[in-house]
């Protein structure tokens, strides 16, 4: 038997391509159930969710899942209605998330609750987590169903704990790993073990699967954080300074007021509450985090989840899948480069 | 066999009382299950919660799931943890209405979104619900799963309906129904109809039971939206003219607005669309729905579906716990008077 070691950084350019073309066929089939279950005799209902659903999201998580599944060479369709699931609890956050950030721009675009206000995206993001029970239960695995509303527990907790942790400069790194493991991470850990479910894989393979997604949720996360604080971002559709004016803390700030002296404490702490949120505080901003290397680090943070996730995946055989979900790793973490 | 004929009225002062000594000893099984699966590691989370849960609700939902296993005569304890489940689904709802319609207060007290933010209640409420239906994994029914997730579903349907139908005085009895069948209905169906699963009775009896909890569920909000133009009300909480001010589309508005002339029309145009909230503006709406019967032939409507819900209940031997849900509808329809 011939060991595999992949290291990250290994591929030049690293790209999202191949677990996308990975998974068409079957994204196609998620995507007609995704289509199939937003419709309601409320036509408020499938405008709202259509209008984020077919916004040119990834749909990265219900892609965990196919490729998962294609990592065991599962052969069946059960897959195809749980990612949808997975879209709609993802969509159902978002449309939430926008109305306890009053957010006006998604992915460039305006979001629901600016368009159909808040009432109407909180209702529809309701509904589109209830129709997400629904898929589940018509699936009829008890394992998934508890793993999947585990998630949304855990995803709601986390939520709940980062709307406490707002504008509080002191929070520290735990406490923002603890955060951002519950609500990112979480889903993405569930997306990749229910497959494990699906092609009755013994637990240890879930739990491998779990990992993959944990950690990789964590890093994508963190670069996510990283790349507010580099000018020339914008690949994913995220206006660098956006975190930073709207006083978000996120692991860039945390290292940065860590290690900055009184003067620079005082900075960041008068910008996570509001009192920074000019241009030219964006300039000080970019400069402190590279003075401290915050964002290398939080970058240097990333590659240590994403090394995990790769790593995790080291149990199952070389295949296409496991190529691809190992370049969607080195593709999250290289994203802010 | 003797048939017995319930005929609404016949008791000169019908209460709750029955129905809450019947399931009392059930009722604290089920609210030590809501205090423990509230909690959370994130302080706001059962803070935010508890304001809600113990801030004097009837618990009339959890209450009907019992009152039903005990018509059944269900000896098990599965229905503990699917009526705390029920409940959640209930307080997670209350919560998303309470930001939806800007509430400021419910119960007497001041609500949850006015003390916390919407965001907190927004939050909390998918906390809640997420639990809910970790609850229903627990017991492992899909049966019953089905049946909830449905409702979740269509709860989020009616609510996004009355949104839509909001401030427009056109909508008609018949969207009315539908919205109030969804909204308030389907969840008091459900919550009767899963005590059929876990006792295992044929489908029959379940659709007695899902039928009896809609038609309940019907008519206690057809006298909530009675009572709200009875001057003297305030037993359950609500003050008259709440629903006017706010400019809210009931039954009493719908037909004192089909039965008026021009004039009358204009007025009720008017003050749903916001511009009669003045007391002099209630005092004339009240005249104004004496005069077209518009209370008094609401009142009707709720004792046809009180009668429909009783009589759901004909195929069940006499009991104890039948002559308490037979004398719960009885007080649901007598509360205006």
């Amino acid at each position: 038997m011939t060991a595999t070691v992949h290291r990250l950084g290994s591929r030049p350019v690293p790209s999202l391509d191949p677990m996308i073309e990975l998974v068409a066929h079957d994204m196609n089939l998620v995507n007609a159930v995704i289509l199939d279950r937003m419709q309601s005799d409320i036509p408020l209902i499938p405008k709202l969710a259509g209008h984020l659903i077919a916004g040119g999201g990834k749909r990265l998580r219900p892609m965990l899942t196919l490729a998962s599944a294609q990592l065991l060479a599962y052969g069946g369709a059960r897959h195809h209605r749980l990612a949808a699931a997975v879209e709609f609890i993802h969509t159902a956050t978002l449309l939430h998330d926008d109305v306890v950030d009053g957010s006006d721009l998604r992915r460039g675009r305006r979001t629901a609750n600016i368009i159909w206000g808040n009432p109407a995206s909180v209702l529809v993001g309701d509904f589109l987590f209830s129709r997400s029970f629904e898929l589940m239960v018509e699936d009829g695995s008890l394992k998934v169903l508890r793993i999947l509303s585990n998630a949304s527990a855990v995803i709601a907790e986390g939520e709940v704990n980062q709307l406490t942790a707002a504008r509080r400069i002191d929070i520290g790194e735990e406490r923002y790993l603890e955060i951002i493991g519950a609500k990112t991470a979480a889903l993405f850990a569930a997306a990749c073990r229910i497959a494990g479910v699906v092609a009755e894989r013994p637990d240890r393979e879930e739990t491998a699967l779990d990992a993959y997604g944990r950690n990789l949720g964590i890093a994508f996360q963190l670069v996510d954080d990283a790349i507010d604080y580099v000018s020339d971002a914008g690949t994913m559709g995220k206006d660098a300074g956006d975190d930073f004016r709207e006083g978000k803390m996120t692991l860039p700030v945390i290292l940065a007021y860590a290690r900055g002296d009184t003067e620079a404490r005082a900075f960041w702490k008068d910008a996570v509450e509001g009192r920074r949120a000019e241009d030219s505080d964006f300039a000080e901003a970019i400069d402190r985090v590279r003075e401290t290397r915050a964002v290398d680090d939080t970058l240097a943070r990333a590659r240590h989840y994403g090394q995990r996730a790769v790593d995790a995946l080291g149990i199952f055989p070389a295949s296409a899948a496991k190529d691809a979900m190992v370049e969607a790793v080195e593709f999250a973490v290289a994203r802010a480069y």
